[in-house]
Formats: C-alpha cells, sequence, structure tokens
C-alpha cells in the first residue's frame, strides 16, 4: 500500500498526535478524546466557534484551530462522523460565557450527531448556549450516498473563517450565526477526480476510474458525482466546474468574489494554478471581480488527486470578516 | 495522464499566469520571462533576496515571494535552470540600491546560470552587487545526477526566511549573506518516495518502483537515491530519516532546532502528521527542542508521493529571524 501509515487503526489518533507535536504553542488535546482545541480555549466572553467531521480531510478541521477561526475541532474516524460523546465534550471546552456555534457540514451524521451533542452539553450546563449552522456548498447533487441535501465541502473554509472572525470582534452568539448563514447562502463548490481515494483500512481505491476517464461532481468521501466522463483539459474541467458553480451562487452583475481552486490531496499545486489560470479568466469575462482567490489544500479527500472550485458572492461585511487577521496552522492572514 | 493540464509545452506559463491571477496584489511578472517579483519590487534600500529553480517544486520558489522572504523568483522548464538571461533580469528588477543576495540550490546548471546572471547584471549596472548562497541541504548522497556535491532540497526555505528577514530588519548585503550562510552550514535534510514523480512531457513515471518498495534519499527530480528497500511503516520511515539528518547536522547537547515535514507532491497531510509524530518523538528522546516544526508541502516534485525530514539547529539570531514577519502565498508568520 502506497501510504505513510503505521497501524490503520492509530491512523486518526497517530495524526492527532502528530498535529498536536507540530503546534504545541497553538493547540491542545481534550483528555481521552480526538477533539483538539485552541491552546486558550475557552476564550472568556468570546462566542466559542467548532467544527468537526471524518477525518481525511485535513487540514480540515483542526488546521483552521487559532484566533480569528475556530476554537475547536473535533476528527472522527476516516470519513466517519464524529460521536455525540465526543462533540458534546467539544462544545463544553469551546463554551466562554457567551455560547458556541457549531460549523456543520451537511452529511447525516454529522448534523445529528453535532444536534445530540448540543442536547447533552445543555444537559450538563443548562446556561450552555448552542447555535448551529450547517454548510451545504456542492452545487453537483441533490442528495448522496450520506447526504440527504447537499453536500458540505470546501466552501465551509469561508464560513469558518467569517464565523471565526465575527466571534473575535466581539459579536454575540446571533450575529455569529447569521454572518455563518450569511456566507452559506452565497457560496456554491463543485468537485472533480481524476483518482479514487484510498482510505487506510481497505488500502484500496474506493472506486475505479480508468486511466482516460475523470468524475465530475464528485464528493470527498469517493461517493459517486454527476458524471463519468473522458479525460479533459484542465480549461475545460476549470470551465466545467465554475459555470456549474456560478449557475448555482448566481452572483449580482459585477460582484466581488472570493475563490478557492482546491486540491483533493493528491493533486500538485502547479496544476491548481493551472486550473485557477482559467477559473480566473472565466469570472473576470463575466465582469466578476475576484478579490480573493486562493490556491491550495483546504479540503481534501485522503490522497484523491482532483480538484474543486469554490465561489463565494461578497457583501461588504463578508469581505471585511475575511479580510481579518487570523492565525491557524493551514491559514494565516496577517494584520 | 493523471494530470490537470492543457499542453505540456505550455504548463511553466499557465502556471505562472495563474499564480498571479491568484495573487495579483502580491506578486507580477517580469515582462517576457518566467521571472515574478513581489508587486513593489525592488524595494528601495533593502537588501533584495531572489532565488529560482527549475519549476516542478512548488510552492518553491515563487510561493515564498513577499514582504520578509523573497523579492523574486525565476521558474526555469519543469526540473530545468532558469537562462542566465532570465536570472539577469530577476536581479535587475530586484536591486534598490543596496545590493542582491542570490539563494541557489546546489544544482550545476542553477550555479552556473545564477554565477553568469550576475556578471551579466554587473556589466549592464555597475553598481550593483551581486552576493549567492548555495543550499546544500541534503544529507542523502555526496553527488548525483544533476549535482557535484549535496544537493539543495527543502532546506532552502529556511534560508529563503532567515534571508528575508535580516533583509526586511535592514541588514547590508554582507550581513544577509552571512545569516544565510549560517542556516546553510546547520541545515540538513533527507528525503523518500513512494512513487515516482510524473513530468508533464513524458506523462509517465520517471522511475519504476513496485507497490511494495520504497526509495531512500531520494532527490527532487526523480534522481536515485542511496537505497532501493521494502516498504517500511511511517515511524521507521521517520527514523530513518530524522536520523541520517541528525548525524549529519550534529546538534550540540540539549539544542533547540526547527523542523520540516515535507511532503512531496501526492502525499497528504494526514500521513505528514503521522510522520512527524514520530520524527518529534525522537528528538525529544535525542534531547532536543523543537522550537518550531514545520508539516506540510514546502519543496516538492510533481506529484511524487513522500516526504523529507529538515533540521536546522538554531541559535538566538537564527531563531529570532524565522520568527519574525512574513507575508507570502505560502508562508505567513503573523507579527
Amino acid at each position: 500500500m502506497r501510504k505513510l501509515i503505521n497501524d490503520p487503526d492509530e491512523y486518526v489518533d497517530e495524526m492527532l498526535q502528530g498535529m498536536v507535536a507540530a503546534y504545541p504553542d497553538r493547540i491542545r488535546r481534550l483528555e481521552d478524546t480526538e477533539g483538539l482545541v485552541r491552546l486558550d480555549a475557552p476564550v472568556e466572553g468570546k462566542v466559542g466557534v467548532v467544527s468537526g467531521g471524518g477525518s481525511g480531510h485535513e487540514p480540515t478541521h483542526a488546521g483552521y484551530l487559532g484566533p480569528g477561526m475556530l476554537d475547536g475541532a473535533a476528527a472522527g474516524e476516516v470519513f466517519t462522523s464524529p460521536t455525540a460523546d465526543q462533540l458534546s465534550e467539544l462544545l463544553t471546552a469551546c463554551e466562554g460565557g457567551a455560547g458556541v456555534l457549531a460549523v456543520v457540514k451537511n452529511y447525516e451524521g454529522d448534523v445529528m450527531n453535532f444536534e445530540t451533542a448540543a442536547e447533552m452539553a445543555g444537559m450538563e450546563n443548562e446556561d450552555l448556549e448552542v447555535a448551529q449552522v450547517v454548510v451545504n456548498d456542492d452545487v453537483a447533487v441533490e442528495d448522496s450516498l450520506y447526504t440527504s441535501g447537499r453536500r458540505g465541502v470546501c466552501g465551509t473554509i469561508f464560513v469558518h473563517k467569517v464565523a471565526g472572525a465575527a466571534a473575535r470582534r466581539g459579536d454575540d452568539l446571533d450575529d455569529v450565526q447569521r454572518v455563518a448563514q450569511n456566507a452559506i447562502e452565497n457560496v456554491g463548490t463543485m468537485g472533480m477526480a481524476l483518482t479514487s481515494c484510498v482510505t487506510p483500512a481497505k488500502g484500496e481505491p474506493t472506486f475505479d476510474l480508468d486511466e482516460d476517464e475523470i468524475e465530475l461532481g464528485i464528493g470527498i468521501h469517493g461517493e459517486p458525482g454527476t458524471e463519468r466522463t473522458e479525460a479533459m483539459s484542465a480549461d475545460r474541467v476549470a470551465e466545467h466546474l465554475t459555470e456549474a458553480v456560478l449557475e448555482d451562487v448566481d452572483p449580482a452583475e459585477g460582484a466581488e468574489v472570493a475563490t478557492i481552486v482546491n486540491g483533493m490531496g493528491g493533486t500538485p499545486l502547479s496544476e491548481l494554478f493551472i486550473v485557477n489560470r482559467r477559473v480566473q479568466e472565466l469570472l473576470a469575462d463575466r465582469g466578476f471581480d475576484t478579490w480573493n482567490g486562493r490556491v491550495g489544500e483546504y479540503m481534501t479527500s485522503l490522497d484523491m488527486c482532483g480538484c474543486s472550485v469554490t465561489v463565494l458572492e461578497l457583501d461588504e461585511e463578508t469581505k471585511e470578516l475575511l479580510a481579518a487577521p487570523a492565525e491557524t496552522p493551514a491559514l494565516t492572514v496577517a494584520d
């Protein structure tokens, strides 16, 4: 198996140990769980912002822990929701007296376990107020293997950023939830794969894709996309994804947008820049003005080769929150 | 071919266009060349710091353009040195009146072309002073396919950082060169591969590696390593690489070190964290104190699966320069 691992059963635990070993001055692990929090959590008087989900999407979510983004991140087993127990401990650990916002990617297990966790945490601490937003930015499919409604994918990073910035500037729970929800309503993503991911447990591709085929509209767990088609150039891929996202987000004429050309884990950065070239060309042709165009690995699917394109239509407040400083391992915005 | 590209002949040009499209407010391209500079280059009165080399190692080098790191970066064709013409234009474009330091990875073509470029630039502008440092951090092999002496690999990122920080704080050319040379003398790296890279031109693996084999001591151009061996666990890989580097760098008892667990392009971040776990454990066991442990893709080899481990022994000044703020696409250190 082409993997740098020890025991597949220890994959998540050892990865989390390796993260804490990399950033001991920034993050810490909650005892006996797969939850990580920023070192100084809970931050007194600030709304806590947490997220979580299955592992295999690194740097999502723990890479976004830190001032200006997340206070807590729970890691489930690979492609598996964190348990309600684990999420309940995370919510409690990130409560600084102003409530906690949970940013949840739309997968049935995640949504259910976060809801149960909020109830559990609320029973232990009556004063703990938990609000939740559900990110469903994947424009490719309406329902999928693990989801009723659209899946939550790379647009989640923008939601982390705006919620984290709002919490840092002192917004109350309602307002943090409001800006996060507003970002969700204005963001769309679509992905594609050149290869299948390989899970540590299985050690083999989750699905078969011929050398001359690609899968459009792919999810981040190897679940099927919308269309299997013959291989196409980077430009055609960029056009296909961007057009599908624009049709859904439908930005106002001349709107400012923020974008992410995201790698799925196995694709080199050089290829993502080649995709970004055409994405930005196309946005400019349509009269949109990209204010911030990120290129890199933000929401991956283990070692899958492929990419996704995310477009967020900006308003003044969202732009301000995206531009605010943040200091996290995977995303730092300098003041 | 499993690549997101258009025409292999346009690979570098389109990648650079995609970079500029991603960071139009940070970097710009020098007319008619494959050179990129930070938007405000040359910075008046500051020593310019430039680097360059073959493409295929992204984010190296252009990802490190910006305040606190590089002023200019030249991109050759894939795994091919930039031309002397191109480098000469880059040196001239980054001269703000205080001279320019060229940080060169030790490959014969790079070293020769940077030297010729310095002469060419000096003929056009007699006042232009160019100094050069040659990074040769790869402890694996003494000579290789493209190199007399040791190869320059991921340790180069630390050299960019200290040189850039020294230039930013106002050091003169001699001092910028001195801190860069000091970092070079205290850094070592060793890499390994699980798979070969695939160049866009060839479209096939550069070398063959069986499913149950790995290559230790690999370079960043698919050139051979020291040993082909049967696959081993992430822990054994971490031990092998870290021990080889420590033997070479030979840090003083109880020394503080900075480390990079670097991905080669195709390896997911989760696996790098698993490697980092053992690297940090081993360093602690040996009594070394890791002050800053980076994990991510800093110096890649296209889509190769594998990793490298870099250890830099720190002194007070080097540590201060690494900690100084920097604002670049691939590496941002907040104030």
